[in-house]
């Protein structure tokens, strides 16, 4: 039977201001990324957040970005192999700390906004990362866009890798994401989406704008967060997949 | 035969800005304390302290403090105890992650500054440092000021504590430290520190600025890492504890 | 005829975080008091707060605030009078460099949470801060609770001094306001504070929970602008006062 | 008679840490350019920086940066133009805050590091910089990199400008910078230098590495702050200068 993990960025909240509705959308995914104090979250935020996780056996994993609160980690960052290699064991072991407070083990890593953009074209970038992942925990599993060099430089460290999939954007005919400054980014609607996704996890491949069929691995979906549409798109998404037969665990 | 633990705050650097010797320093003491990045350091300065200390056999514990880097997490904060806890889970985790990267186990946790401080008379502040350090490893020594709540509460968590004194602080016939508001906070000469450390270490006690003799207890002392007297200041305090017979090592 | 200043905290929204509901309660006051970036607000935020109240003729203000983000300024800090000077002098020159690229004139400061608190009671820190606005420049208003320190600084200095009232928290029988922590610290109803406003802005005057009746100035009234209550509470405040014919306009 | 302006990055200390020896190299030069709090100084720092500059008389000048302290903004960051400009506004601001108390003006803005470097290449980035100065003061002086878009865009909104060259770096043939990823970006020696800054000054022409002479325009000269050489070597440019008649002096 085919099976899908569904993971979203979770914690994202700080200090007075909330984002996100973790709440609501905890029940409808088998991953959360736990954001880590860098691009967003903080101690507090993180704690409770893997409280609902845990409550609720989604699978808990670690969501480091870089140190750019203001600008919510989405901007690229002329970063050094090293420097990134030490930001992400930083913030993974302040998850962990949480972690082994409630007695679970982190499940996966899954680096944030520029950070995983630049990790899934940068080879240099994403062995740093993850070799931190493996140096950490080397049963972690290291979440990164299908296809990308985050991917590779994960198998390449013998880690077990979850290649990650997007429901509402367009793909090209080489298997990456069309990007947001082309006006067919995203998929028109829910319904397309929708479909999209079935076509990805039981066939294991993508329709590119250009018309090609592309392979592509599809281990999990990102599930965003936030926006009033978040939770019923998460919801389409979720019972298009049970009704297909796809059973939704974690890796 | 007498021992006792020599300990340093490490790792206090950030970015382009160093402080302390830490390399001068390191050779002779027996537990480095490394900075987590709230009040000191960052995650490329906690890593190359950790294996600096790793390298010369010398215990690593961490060194959380107030989120205050402007201030270097000297002044006074009214946070909540579940802020403490949460801020003490979040550092010590992110220096625990450095430590799965070398393989080695945390030793010990010593909180920093304001935090110190608060930590030693605020009973709730002090219960919540204890749960937290207990709640991420049960095996981890909390270092706190001798007599202070934080030791209570870490013995009533079950947690093995070392009880610090300072070298070159005088002491109040409570046993607490002459506050450094007052001209006779500190000890005037190399020698009265020496001979004063000397006393703590064998005899268990201290004379206090009254004339009193006071029990305390002496299992670890604190040695400043910077300043230029630091490194012949800590040479002093460490041949007399040798010739004295003192076994200097970790708890 | 009667008139009153109203006052809101503006601009508290930072990087993608939003908070309060600014569009809506700015056509409601004369006064908007901006954060300046230490405890919320961005440059960005900054900007584009200060042209919404210019182009609706809100006078424009500084909300100066303690260097703590994450507890949004509300943690009361051990500061040395210099440091609030500085930061202070900071801050309202941040809010000054986007008061000149419109060409409008800074009215007023404002601290706010724990500064304002901590500046109500500390006579030094109450000192330091009026001066730093007296030294940015001798025009601006100093809001401060009424018959607070800190109104009493700024008269010292020679500013013009707005005393702040609140409409829905109640008074003790020397004027302060009841603490937080005890449970008849709110007013019951908007009705009752609706009243209150209109007591203490018409008669001067305020009925402490003890049943004296305290004097105070009533210069400006501090409007709420978060929470879902925050926009329909403001609009009675309004309207009462308008009825009453007390006419809304800043000092 | 030739002249031309000595300018130098001061106030970059921040909190407990010292860096720099601006107090060494103050009167060594004509402008001095204040960090402002995002890459490096705090408030405390900013004002007894600005003080010592006037106390001297030596021209303040503020010299922005990127929002990151731990790298020293120096690494490059995907910002917007309308970022640029609200970073510039308010770091610009906030000097300008400590400016007023002083009764002084704030006489030039430099961008820093990272900033300063994409300014020099980044069209629609200098053109927010540039505008950002004008829309506080028109009478700014805005200090560029000789040749770049900075120093274009800041003639073509009509701010004075200041072209600045580097005494101990190499030129190429199109008048831009040697890398300093290339072996030969540095002059080996300081006679080399001093050697290339008088040219630079009387003749307005530098050799370029590839042996052409390149014109361009040198109206001021960076001096570093930092590394033990820095004060023999400023003390040996200043003396060159005067001995060949060119008087030091801010634009």
């Amino acid at each position: 039977m085919a099976q899908v993990d569904l993971n979203c960025d979770m914690g994202e909240s700080f200090g007075v201001y909330q984002l996100g509705s973790d709440m609501q959308i905890m029940p409808l995914v088998s991953s959360a990324n736990i954001a880590c104090g860098f691009h967003a979250g903080d101690p507090s935020v993180m704690r409770k957040t893997l409280e609902t996780a845990v409550s609720q056996n989604v699978a808990v994993g670690a969501h480091p970005g870089l140190p750019d609160l203001v600008g919510f980690g989405r901007r690229n960052m002329q970063i050094s192999a090293q420097e990134a290699y030490d930001m992400v064991v930083y913030q993974v072991g302040a998850l962990l700390g949480f972690a082994r407070t409630t007695g679970i083990a982190l499940h996966h890593v899954k680096p944030h906004g520029a950070l995983y953009n630049m990790a899934a074209k940068d080879k240099a970038l994403a062995c740093a990362i993850a070799r931190a992942v493996k140096d950490i925990d080397p049963l972690l599993v290291l979440y990164g866009l299908a296809g990308s060099e985050l991917i590779r430089a994960g198998k390449e460290v013998g880690l077990k890798v979850a290649s990650e999939v997007f429901a509402d954007r367009t793909y090209q005919a080489d298997g990456s994401l069309t990007p947001r400054t082309q006006p067919n980014a995203l998929l028109q609607s829910d319904d397309e989406a929708v479909q999209q996704v079935l076509t990805m996890v039981t066939e294991k491949r993508v329709k590119a704008v250009t018309g090609e069929w592309v392979s592509l691995d599809a281990d999990t979906i990102c599930i965003h967060g936030d926006g009033v549409h978040a939770f019923s798109f998460a919801t389409k998404v979720r019972e298009a997949l049970l009704q297909a037969g796809v059973e939704i665990k974690t890796m």
